[in-house]
């Protein structure tokens, strides 16, 4: 998080405007697309009572948890990702559970916010995936419009409290040459999960069938010229939630992120 | 090669008195273990008739060809790589050749100096292998005593007139995770091989058997929780020099390097 300090000019930019198309409901879909080259985040929103313990294990698991910033008390904003943004509005589709269970799926939670809320946006596979494409490593489930190939792992999180559970990674087949790449341009970006967890041998981290993914991702269809290349991923956080059952629980809808005013690019520590 | 700027001081360093055994037949044996920290180089002395090509051979090969230097026509001095450095009694091993066959192997070559020769001081392994063992990444054949392992790959140099061939590659078994962090690390040496050129696919390279390599590397024994992974090799220029056949060329004795005042860190571009 120390790392992130350039954020975009206020006022008009293609995430300023994306958030005010959602905000006012012209864009109700999800957000693939949107702002390209802008950086968009999970989103968890939890009460005060939870937010320590949910904090510590961030910190504790900054690949597949890493916090881009971390709401005031009550706040619905998040200056730092963006001076106008409210989190009440400019999400296209959120998840409102109440004891780990879902209670409404909407795209406005002004009536559900409290002044005890404490937001996390955490970081996301698509800016690392735009510096993939950038430089020309070919994504496949991009190609085929797929979900990204996610499983759930033998790695355990390091628990904070009420949170823990295994680490959930998402994988892409990658050609020797690019995964090395891969490595590389990824190692610069810590805060959207940073370098891969693991490479070459899905079975030592207990993934026994690379064919089915988890989580509604599309088998990956691996080619006898690409290597597995697995990334720490955003959904750990998520099953670290559903297995702590906070008595209260605000996330994004899946696909349908914050777009913030930080650019992608921005976020590369070198 | 630009981005070396930093030499020890001149005067009592290890490396200098590595060098000044080494020149009073005081140390006779490899070098391997001599000056730890301190650059370990390739060599390839050639007359100025073939220097340009085999310059423009190093320059578009840059990952099996890192050069450190390259000597004024005719001076046995490296004056960046060692203020004191004597190219013609500073190694424990040379090896002469005319018309592409050895004629002497000696620790001397005085007697051979020429005033149209050129000396390419070459990037080794050695150095990045100190990174990762700095780092507390395993590497086998060191633990075990052993060469490393180098195989012929089925991929193309980029040829500068008589010099061409196919790229030579070392390999080391690694864990996934070490790996990965194997990539970061190797990729901030650019100037003793950089990041791998191949990870976990030998076929695709042309490696048909690792448990076969060649130029005297010993079977790596790979294990079931490893993935190979490759880095280009300075035995590349060697070949190139082999097919090209020149009139006269010395080289460093294998496992007899030319050791410099450049300390491993030093190289790390970040």
């Amino acid at each position: 998080m120390a790392q992130i300090a350039a954020v975009a000019a206020h006022g008009d930019n293609p995430a300023h405007e994306a958030r005010l198309r959602i905000r006012n409901g012209i864009h109700t879909d999800h957000t693939a697309g949107l702002a390209p080259g802008y950086v968009q985040a999970n989103l968890a929103i939890m009460p005060k009572e939870y937010a320590q313990e949910f904090q510590t294990f961030c910190q504790l698991n900054p690949k597949p948890c890493p916090m881009l910033a971390i709401g005031e008390v009550g706040s619905p904003h998040l200056p730092t990702l963006g001076a106008d943004l409210d989190l009440r509005t400019d999400l296209s589709g959120y998840r409102v559970f109440r004891d780990g269970v879902e209670i409404d799926v909407t795209d406005d939670i002004t009536k559900y916010w409290r002044d005890d809320l404490v937001s996390f946006p955490l970081g996301c596979s698509f800016s690392f995936e735009d510096a993939l494409l950038r430089d020309d490593i070919p994504l496949k489930h991009f190609e085929r419009n797929e979900c990204v190939a996610m499983y759930v792992t033998n790695i355990d999180t390091a628990p904070s409290g009420r949170f823990g559970g295994k680490m959930v990674v998402s994988m892409r087949p990658l050609k020797p040459a690019d995964a090395i790449r891969a490595v590389q341009i990824t190692s610069r970006f810590p805060n959207v999960h940073g370098a891969p967890v693991h490479i070459g041998l899905p079975e030592a981290i207990g993934v026994e069938d690379l064919e089915k993914p988890v989580f509604g991702g599309a088998p990956p269809r691996m080619a006898d010229d690409e290597i597995p290349v697995f990334w720490a991923c955003g959904v750990t956080p998520q099953v670290a939630i559903e297995t702590a059952k906070p008595s209260f629980c605000i996330t994004h809808q899946p696909g349908r992120m914050l777009i913030t005013d930080l650019k992608n690019s921005h976020l590369s520590i070198i």
